[in-house]
């Protein structure tokens, strides 16, 4: 399983010059990321977090990331790239986590370079990095880890948030491709585009770049492509557009003590049995 | 806990003429289910089941609604009304059950009279009925497996969706309210609310009634409170609405790759934090 | 992983006249069958409802079983052979139920012919069959939910211990072979094995046979082997060896105050890290 | 329920010159434990790691250790005090676990002034301390997420473990009784009970003291009383046997391909039966 969505992940890195991935947090939204054509789902820890309604720091064990793949693994047919923050703890814990999220089918992890526990990159003042030496340490654990699979490492450094600088960000990458990793998440929490930018043209190894451009929504695609980033990753879009949209129907709805006046906004029960797969079952069961 | 919440709830249906529920699937959507001023949360089963992407017909075991029951209490301060289908089984699953949501801290569970493995109520022609006898003695089971605890039993009756009529729906009703249900749910999917209406009017006893009103969207809150039902819940609003605004915004960010556009329609990062509780965290720990 | 275990699993089938699995109900027992140098580890739903200390009745459910052949078939190098009671109800469920244990690594599933929610079969009186076309439709059911996979099928008839005699249980064998079980499991709860025997005897098909000798633990090897039955499972002895030895172990400690006595007779702290893998964790990481 | 089962544990303490408890690590050893007469139970983190068959070194989250704890709740009559090791992070994540362990019915935690990821107290030169101060702030933070539960907070110094001597130790001690620890848990790994005993004998405050007799087996009922230490817990005794007893047995089964020989020294199925509540379930349900 790992295999086979990993190497799907690999040859479409190998075969395009861009591939988008967005955000989910469950079943129902990786299915939507697939049905947009999205080429792979990112099990978003912020989402995941955002929907247990617990801080995006730490809170949450690996255990419910990795069942939450888990779940998204079992109902679609395109890679998932694990959002593993950092690791859970030091290079043993990475170890075990590289070798339980490629039994369960996933087919990428990615870690990063901020200490244990973390907190999300958009909340300030709050982040601090380990060594390079550190987190090249937590990365040829994964590549232990992984053993016979084909489980696709993402080493995101977090040099650019903390305001280290562009020369830091890369000797940090290249230390980390050095130490194997297979993708390089260049993360940034700026407004405009231009160090993400500027990172890209600086990189000249194989080793493919990725990017999470929230707050610097504003870049274009053709930027992105001449920069070199291959990897675009729409990191929590899916569950802020499902939060507005939930509040704004509950609020309607006891407001009016009626759900009258949203019927026409909302999908219809037909509309998610189809999602469900109930018509197969009950075709086939029932 | 559960004696804590189950109090709460009996208190509110003692206490008031209309309990608004509405339907939740995790965390964040039973606390927004909070911050809209609902008394009470539904963990419904359909939305469950579709968070899961698996179809809602007895697929997903307790073990998942459960814990996803759990994770809602943990973060919400109001009531939690568990939609359990059938019961999971016998009336041996039941008494298991029991004791199990009771100690999760859930105020009331819902067992419904069809037979397991259940469909959802919206797919045609797929229910059958247990007697009433059966039903009952699940009822019991329930009773006794709350042992000390306060957890409230909701019985519903699928009666009138299976097409049994109002005189065969009384009648289990009856037997569900003499078996120790504490509220009674009577279900229907037809678009006029006339059969749940009517149903209200021949309902003299004590037992409250409950009543979801998914197809027969247009009844109004004058309507409910003249047929006697007290407790209204709006099951499966919040997963429609995130899904149609998910998809809508996976749509519009695949076709631009980009989320510019979307920026202005979706929730903010830092709205997010705050549901989170992100704010309290850093502010207390970071 | 399923298919690399489950192949594991068709080889040893295909070249060894004799296959020996002992059950386990979590990963340290999993871990000693494996060092006892057992083909494959029997995931016996006795064993784990034992270590929940509930019932063996469908009081866990898949999810529970599930996860705890995951947790065996992350620390174990032979195949995992799931006892899945009657597959959790009817056939959708089994069909979800092989798309779970494949994706899973799960090198093979049970599924017997009685009734949901099933009592353990050395509980008299509780037992009642589906009809064997009934059970033949699961069959199917689990062959279609397994996909691509190798996971094999294990089909298991209680005819004999509900007492229906041989011919039926013949009869319901040919059923399941021909609806496409790759195993056959006769099960029986007398003290003399005759009747296995016996149907070993009038079992011409190529199908391979598997037996459970807890009742009729006075049979040979020679017996087993003289009568074509291939896989022999020892479905609890690990469980209740544990709990005679964890209940008299604590009955001393308890009467002396002191553990000082058991010492001797126990394992060791290092005997329990070398099982942990404490020892590469230090040696690596720490 | 946590509170329930947090007042029956505090009562023992103020009514008992000696409380014992015994190391348990699922429902049935849980169960067992209880069985014996011991006052409660000791959800090992050493145990629990053992039977997942992975290192006692921060590997299992929160989550698992949480739901072990949790299965164990269900099924005894007595408290759990859950071995919590670190706290599972820093400050915050003490937060969120005292505040998910009282939801859970669990009597009390226990954390230890070791530094995240831990490793066992028996694995020479591994273990690191935080500082006082630092260890202190996650025992006021504990208190703070048990909120209005009565959830009690053993505090366990490692200070002799890690060779910072007795003044060390007590000094940590008045510094985690200051902040708020409800029991203090003070570990040793030499195999004579005396600089446990002098801590003891130094140690002038009311808040209870525990210890855990694992190398110092030799230590008798009187010393301990004698020493003024009120909580003895029995850590690892349990699964000990059951390795020891589970490995014998395997191994006898397989060089006799037979269980002939092992069926005299195990529990019978009728006993496990007894254990799982069967009778109970078929009696009033089957």
């Amino acid at each position: 399983m790992s295999t086979e969505m990993s190497t799907m992940l690999r040859r479409l890195i190998e075969s395009r010059s861009t591939i988008l991935a967005a955000g989910a947090h469950n079943g129902i939204s990786a299915k939507l990321v697939e049905r947009n054509r999205f080429d792979a789902i990112w099990a978003s820890s912020f989402e995941i977090s955002t929907s247990f309604a617990v801080p995006d720091a730490s809170i949450l064990t690996m255990s419910e990331l990795l069942e939450t793949a888990r779940v998204m693994a079992e109902v679609v047919g395109i890679p998932i790239i694990a959002d593993c923050d950092t690791g859970f703890g030091d290079a043993a814990n990475v170890y075990h986590m590289a070798h339980r999220y490629s039994a369960a089918g996933i087919a990428a992890v990615c870690i990063e370079d901020k200490r244990f526990p973390k907190t999300n990159s958009f909340v300030d003042g709050c982040s601090e990095l380990v060594s390079p030496g550190n987190f090249a340490a937590k990365i040829e654990s994964a590549v232990r880890g992984r053993g016979d699979s084909e489980l696709l490492i993402f080493a995101r450094t977090e040099a650019l948030v903390v305001g280290c600088g562009l020369d830091e960000a890369l000797a940090r990458a290249h230390a980390y491709a050095d130490a194997g990793a297979d993708v390089l998440l260049i993360h940034s929490k700026r407004r405009d585009p231009e160090e993400v930018l500027e990172f890209g043209r600086r990189w000249q190894r194989r080793t493919p770049l990725a990017c999470i451009p929230t707050s610097y929504y504003g870049i274009t695609r053709e930027e992105i492509q001449a920069a070199g980033i291959q990897v675009v990753i729409f990191a929590n879009h899916a569950m802020r557009s499902a939060v507005r949209a939930m509040d704004r129907t509950l609020a309607r709805i006891i407001s009016a003590c009626s759900s009258s006046e949203v019927e026409g906004q909302i999908a219809s029960m037909k509309e998610l049995f189809e999602l469900q797969g109930m018509d197969d079952l009950v075709g086939h069961f029932r």
